[in-house]
Formats: C-alpha cells, sequence, structure tokens
C-alpha cells in the first residue's frame, strides 16, 4: 500500500479500551500539531483473558481499520497487545513505524538506573506474560525485576477516586505486599495504562527516592523520535485533530475516557466501529 | 429431548465469570446432596459491555453445553443474563425449570418491605438495564428503587480484600453517594454475584433498621421450591458431587473462584470446556 502524505495524516493510537487514552494525552502534549486517531477496542476488551492469538487478530483488525484512515505510524497503547502483537502489526503496516509501550518504558528504567532493581506494577496478565521483565533483562542482564499484579487500581482510576484515603490505602497496601518498605526499589514502573491517574499516589506512597516511570509518557517521547527518524512529522499549522473511535459502549467511553484525556467528553465525540 | 432423570441428575449454574458461585455455594448449603455443576463463561466475560443479542447467544450456546451434560434445571446466577436471556433458555431447555437471580431478589425485598424504598447495589451494565427496578415495580408499584453503580466493589471482592479499613472506606463512599444517611433505605439488595462476599462490610457499613437482601441465597430458596414443584427433588444418599467448568483460564478460576466458593481450589478442579 502506498505511505500516506506525512503532513497531513494523523497518528494511530489503539488500545483495547480507555487507558491507552493516557498515552494519547501524553503524545498530544508533546505533539499538539499533529492530527490523532484514537481507537479503542471495547467490545474485546479485556484482551488479558484472550489467547495470544485472539490478541493477534483483533489488533491486525484493528490496525487494518486505522489503515483505512490513512494513519502514518501507529502506537500500541495497550501492554498486552504490545506484548504479544508487535510483530504483527509491523508486519501488517510496514512501511510505517510501529511502536509499543513496554519496551519504552523498560528503556526508561535501565537508562534511569543502571543494574537496579525494578518493580514492575501492572495487571495480572501484563504480570503473567512477564513482558516488562523479558524488556528489562534485555537491556540490562544485571537488573532485578519484581512484577506486581494491582487490579484494583485499574478499577479505581476508572472510577476516578484518584486522590484521597481510599487510593491512598489501596497503593499503600499493594506497595507493602509487593517490596519490603525498608530496602525500597530503584524505580517503579506504571506498566499499566490506568496507573499514571494514579502517579501522584503511588509517589506519596512510594520511597523518596524510587524513581517513577510512567510508561504513558515514556512512550509518547519515543513516538517523537519514532516519527523525526522517519521524517512523518506534520507541517500544518492548523493541526492536532482528534478523532476517538470505539468498538462499543460510546457513552461509557465518554464518560470515564474524559477521565484519562483530562478533558470533558461527549458521546457525540466518540465514533462506533464495527471492525 | 427427553428429560434427565431426577434422581441423578446434577442442577446446572451458569455464569459469565466466578461471581455465581457465591449462588452455587448457598445451593450447595440448602441442597447438599444434590450434584451440581458450574459453567463459568470466561472467556467471554464481562457479558456486560455485550449487545442483549450477543448475550442471549451466549448464554444459549452455555445451556445447550449443560443440557447435553444432562442437567435438570438451570439457575442463571448472572445478572445480566438473568435480565435479557431468561426468555431464550427457558424456551431451549424446556420443560427444565430455568430460575435467575433478579427475580428472587426483587421478590424478597419486596416481601420484607411492601411499600418500602430499595437501594439496589449492583454492576453498571445491571443498573443500565434497569432489571431490579422493573422487577421490583412490578411486585409493588408503591416501591421506590435507587439503583446505585459500584464497580471497584467487583475488584475488591476479586482480590479478596474482604474485610478491614479499605472495604469499610470504599463500601461506605458508596453508600453516602447513594443515599442521605439521615433517612436510610427499607432494604439494601445485593444485585451482583460478588457482593456477597461483602456482605459484612456492607452490613457493618449500613442503618441496623435497613434489611439486607442477598440475591444469591434468594436465588438458592428459589432453587429449592423450583425442585420441589418439578418433582426434581435427587434421591441419592451418595450425592454432592461438585463439577466445575471454564471456557478460558482454569488457573485464575482455582485462585479467585476458591473465594467466591469458600474452600481452596486447585487448577485440577476446574475443567476448560469450548463452548
Amino acid at each position: 500500500m502506498n505511505p500516506p502524505d506525512p503532513s497531513t495524516a494523523p497518528i494511530g493510537v489503539f488500545d483495547s479500551g480507555v487507558g491507552g487514552l493516557t498515552v494519547l494525552k501524553a503524545i498530544r502534549e508533546l505533539l499538539p500539531g499533529e492530527d490523532l486517531i484514537y481507537l479503542g477496542d471495547t467490545a474485546r476488551l479485556p484482551y488479558g483473558t484472550k489467547s495470544p492469538q485472539s490478541i493477534e487478530r483483533y489488533a491486525f483488525k484493528a490496525s487494518r481499520h486505522l489503515a483505512d484512515r490513512d494513519i502514518k505510524m501507529l502506537v500500541v497503547a495497550c501492554n498486552t497487545a504490545s506484548a504479544v502483537a508487535l510483530d504483527v502489526l509491523r508486519k501488517a503496516l510496514a512501511p510505517r513505524p510501529v511502536i509499543g509501550v513496554v519496551d519504552p518504558g523498560a528503556e526508561a528504567a535501565t537508562a534511569a538506573r543502571p543494574g537496579g532493581r525494578h518493580l514492575v506494577l501492572a495487571t495480572e496478565t501484563t504480570v503473567r506474560l512477564k513482558a516488562y521483565r523479558r524488556a528489562i533483562v534485555a537491556r540490562d542482564p544485571d537488573a532485578q525485576v519484581t512484577e506486581h499484579a494491582c487490579e484494583l487500581l485499574v478499577a479505581l482510576a476508572e472510577e476516578g477516586w484518584l486522590d484521597g484515603d481510599i487510593a491512598a490505602a489501596i497503593v499503600g497496601r499493594y506497595l507493602a505486599e509487593a517490596w519490603p518498605a525498608a530496602d525500597p526499589p530503584d524505580s517503579i514502573i506504571l506498566g499499566c495504562t490506568h496507573f499514571p491517574l494514579l502517579r501522584p499516589a503511588i509517589r506519596a506512597s512510594a520511597d523518596p527516592a524510587t524513581e517513577i516511570v510512567d510508561s504513558a509518557s515514556t512512550a509518547a517521547g519515543v513516538t517523537v523520535t519514532a516519527l523525526d527518524e522517519a521524517k512523518l512529522r506534520g507541517q500544518r499549522a492548523s493541526g492536532g485533530n482528534l478523532t476517538l473511535l470505539a468498538s462499543d459502549g460510546a457513552k461509557r467511553f465518554a464518560r470515564v475516557g474524559g477521565r484519562f484525556l483530562g478533558e470533558e467528553l461527549d458521546i457525540s465525540d466518540v465514533e462506533l466501529v464495527d471492525i
């Protein structure tokens, strides 16, 4: 297929739900002039409980839909899809750049603390896939990695209870379960796209010397680099348009997604697509 | 099809995940001599975000699988499936009795407090479907019904954080949001199969005069009545066998489901089925 015109084509961002909107928000802050298209495959979420074959198939379908809308690159803002489907998506979308969220997070953590001890907070599925462990140890064989599942943080972020006593107590309990307080980790990696919303609560609970690595903002940084390397930066002063697509539940997408994007969304802002 | 032999045939219990095991547990306590077969459609959960047509199709497939295993009656231990698929399932499984969880909960609440004011705690989907509201008002046109979505309680129950400060704070916040403390409701209906695990925390937070109606245990009571009316009680002294089926993720089913069933489960206790 012909590569789209980089001066006008949008960047595609794909997730199983609303969580990836934290990645989209970070990209928008770094690249305010670029048009962005976000696709949340809400009809099939959660990807976590599905087989790798199913996830590859879903991700492939989503990427085809975004390719039909002439994206110039794809950001896979979903830890599960990043862990299992990147190769398939790169093949499907070549020559467009395709980046995930796991590698940028692993890269940032190992660069900040070489030979360090890293605590990855993630969903059960990401922990089970050992995606961060593999990505970190591939970069830094001396690194030590502990992965801890924090399912309640997903519901907490979706409910919007981001500060106050309940958030502090839940975050504090997970950190205490995951790691002895007497000897804190060098870094805590937010290995789920929902968790940047809880970054202030995590920062407040963690040891002051521990680095907090946010895979949403690190993925946004890698997006800029990839865009520049491929000479795909947009040139329009009038860019910055945002298109939001969901495969089911536009009303919930607007309500919960607004929280992740940091602005009020209306159901009319979300286009339902059949993928 | 020929109805199975009631003296040896099992009772089928169906849910989208592990939550319905609270219903199974309640049935087991009332009917210790009956064989039970539980099917959790974990490959397709959550049903809540799916269309009614999809839910009907999934529930139909699950019921066919259980019919092939010669169940003598079916308990739909899933609020969403109870709200949208009971008619389809009754037709598919006739002459076997098929009962859901919504009607027994509504029946118990209106019988306990005629003309009362009822607070239904449920998932977003059950609230959106207005299933309890309709079932309550059909029985008692003078009843007042408020439905409140409590998504965090699902994650809290699955995480097993059932008591202590965090459970108390979350339950307290939902109750305060849902209803003015100065004028408490006559009943609180636990309109999600996950919530009976949090009953002690809900009881402690609620006004002492408020009746707590648990749709899992009321559904178990209706199961006994339906079995007796259809003359389907088992006669074997050696009954009480339990078969657990899941359509995906046997390991997680065993770990989380054990909490709902109130006994330790091993992965070998769960049979994976393709439905």
